[in-house]
């Protein structure tokens, strides 16, 4: 049996009505978890999956699972999933692409009468981005069991709605039971650059980096620029410039896929003609080693010990976030090369710089994911974008490594 | 006949009762220029001034002169002074120092009962600070006639009030002609560490540094932090960060009491996880000659144009103010060294890194100021701080030097 090949224009097409609700009048989507919009898409979601024959629940966090059985009920289900809440001035694709794709598998699946031995569900996961709510990736961490259920549902928006109150306002608190995965794929734009540099179609996503954030606190001295000699000055800023300088150096000259970025910055007291006394800034340090992020933060502080002495400041380093690197299940990443191989597809390996679902699943169930090209590397943005020819291209690739997983039954 | 000696205590006691007028709670001042509690100190100066036998006269920028005849009345004055406006969160002796001491000056003269040549005056000069009203140095300025009057007197305040209308209201808008200034002395607290560090009581001040400002923007690209490679990115912020670290290199290497400062700097977006897309940040150049300020500019420019190229980004560089440097009159710079030497203080030659009213000055007369140090070179900060003992040595340099200048009556 040849695999069939998803629906191009009905994958767009349902991307795009999706994008209607929340839709900014720059092209992009505010479409926060949890409100009023939030439920318009879940109910949409909802409807369609319905029309697909599939079942739809969703659990005390507001995941939302849509199932098609498979003809083996007992075994784990093949999951497809992402989330369909956006940043505040997000695109259209972020989180959206990765459920209406598992779901554009499921109306092929449909389309060519194929069942599959193991079950297939289609899974959006409550508030990934961590806009309105934090934490980010909060329903898969739910899920996964790396948040405590109470804990999490009391969580407060800036208004001081709680996530519990938010799920009951759009109804979408509901009491699916836990259950095992058999694997785990998320479809997602890339939002970095580095497909559509290397004018490749398919990442083959091999993991996610780990993260280490710190919070940097420099202390100098204020003092007048034009009464005090150069020798004389506590440079708050002349000494942050140079952590700057560090954090990319050290981030250059590791291996892994290390990344080092200084972010934000404040200065005090900001005037011109005052040299800073104080300045605050933030590191964020990624990499796909944990030892290689060790690595990078015990060379830093080295450095801010040596940049102390040389200008007379102090440096305070402290850590405010860790993420672990996460691997993906190698016999799903080759399935996900093997698909984009048979498909004639352009596909190499790539790692997530950015965290998503897919990273906490892969702590309870095999995962893999598939990336696609965006413009320019942009998301989080409302000038998101992605071509239709590539938005279908890694649904196919999803298709086939599904159909490898969960077995289609030959009829 | 030896010269007479300055009254410690009355000096300080005057610094002090004049220091009530607009006193903050912790021990600073808070006297804006051409607000009722200007009013107020100028008042006092009046009477004081006016108590030693002075004739006080203001002109249409309110710049007071308090006038004691001399036995030549042909010649013009000497003219003793500084301002008796603050920053918003001043301190007791910017500016009242210089105007206290020529006070003192007259005043003792007074009771050792000698007499001049040349008449003496002792000057405030209206808004130094600029801190309400811009210019900085707006009297003295127009003395100079740097500022056209009829400009200078429409220039509002934040709230919309004029410096005609501002003047106006404190009864400080007056008619005295402008005067030739037969020499300028003005007494000052150093606002920087130099005198302190060196354990030296006078600062012989030669001139007054020269000065070039620059606003300067970085435009690079936002990107994600997590899935943007080192090598894709164009960084602001690491951009920046260099030229910061050029402006310190180029002041270090440079003679001439070269100066260079980064002392405001605002991120776009300024997001912990987002790879900086704009820097805005700030240049101060100083040096003692032009010749070295251009060559400052020219190599930060020619480093902008690497910089540039290594990080893809573009740094333009654009000058807001350049004030020429300003040297002082030798015959008086060495009259304020040998009063130093014949009283045996410790004294140093030292550059104002500074602008002062006596660098307008030093365009229509000879022109030399004394500085004196200050607790930790601090000042436009209300624990400003100097020791009645360093006051005091620095008004006996001013009386010794402004006799020499003047001519004492033997009698």
């Amino acid at each position: 049996m040849s695999a069939p090949r998803i629906d191009r224009r009905r994958l767009w097409d349902s991307l795009m009505e999706l994008a209607r609700i929340g839709a900014t009048p720059k092209g992009g989507v505010r479409r926060l978890t949890l409100t009023e919009l939030d439920r318009q898409a879940r109910d949409l979601f909802t409807r369609w999956a319905r029309e697909a024959g599939m079942a739809v629940e969703f659990d005390a966090i507001g995941n939302l699972f849509a199932r098609r059985p498979g003809t083996e009920p007992t075994r784990a289900p093949v999951v497809m999933g992402s989330h369909l809440d956006s940043q505040p001035s997000g695109g259209k694709f972020d989180g959206a692409y990765g459920v209406m794709a598992g779901l554009e598998v499921v109306r092929t699946l449909n389309d060519a009468g194929v069942r599959t031995r193991a079950p297939l569900e289609v899974v959006s996961w409550t508030n990934e981005e961590g806009s309105r709510f934090v934490p980010t990736l909060m329903g898969s961490g739910v899920f996964a069991g790396v948040y405590p259920l109470a804990e999490v549902l009391e969580q407060r928006d800036a208004e001081g709605a709680s996530v519990r109150e938010a799920l009951a306002a759009i109804g979408y608190a509901g009491n699916a039971a836990p259950h095992p995965v058999g694997a785990y794929f998320e479809a997602h734009i890339e939002q970095g650059p580095v497909l559509e540099e290397a004018r490749t179609t398919i990442g083959v996503v091999q993991g996610a980096l780990g993260q280490r954030w710190f919070d940097v606190v420099v202390t100098g001295m204020d003092a007048h620029a034009g009464p005090t000699p150069m020798e004389a000055r506590k440079d708050a800023l002349l000494a942050a410039s140079r952590m700057v300088l560090e954090v990319n150096r050290v981030a250059t000259s590791h291996p892994d896929y290390a990344r080092g970025t200084v972010g934000s910055m404040q200065v005090k007291p900001n005037s011109r003609n005052v040299v800073p006394g104080e300045v605050r800034f933030t590191i964020d340090l990624r990499s796909a080693r944990d030892a290689t992020l060790s690595a990078m933060v015990a060379e830093l502080e080295r450095r801010a010990r040596a940049i102390e002495a040389d200008c007379r400041v102090a440096i305070a380093m402290k850590e405010v976030v860790y993420f672990p690197p996460s691997e993906f299940a190698p016999e799903l990443v080759g399935s996900v090369r093997a698909a984009a191989r048979e498909l004639g597809l352009t596909h190499r390996d790539i790692v997530s710089g950015a965290a998503h679902d897919a990273v906490y699943l892969a702590r309870v169930a095999p995962t893999a994911m598939v990336f696609v090209p965006c413009a320019g590397g942009i998301s989080h943005n409302e000038t998101e974008s992605a071509t239709p020819e590539d938005l279908a291209a890694g649904c196919d690739v999803l298709l086939k490594a599904v159909l490898a997983r969960a077995g289609a039954v030959t009829t």
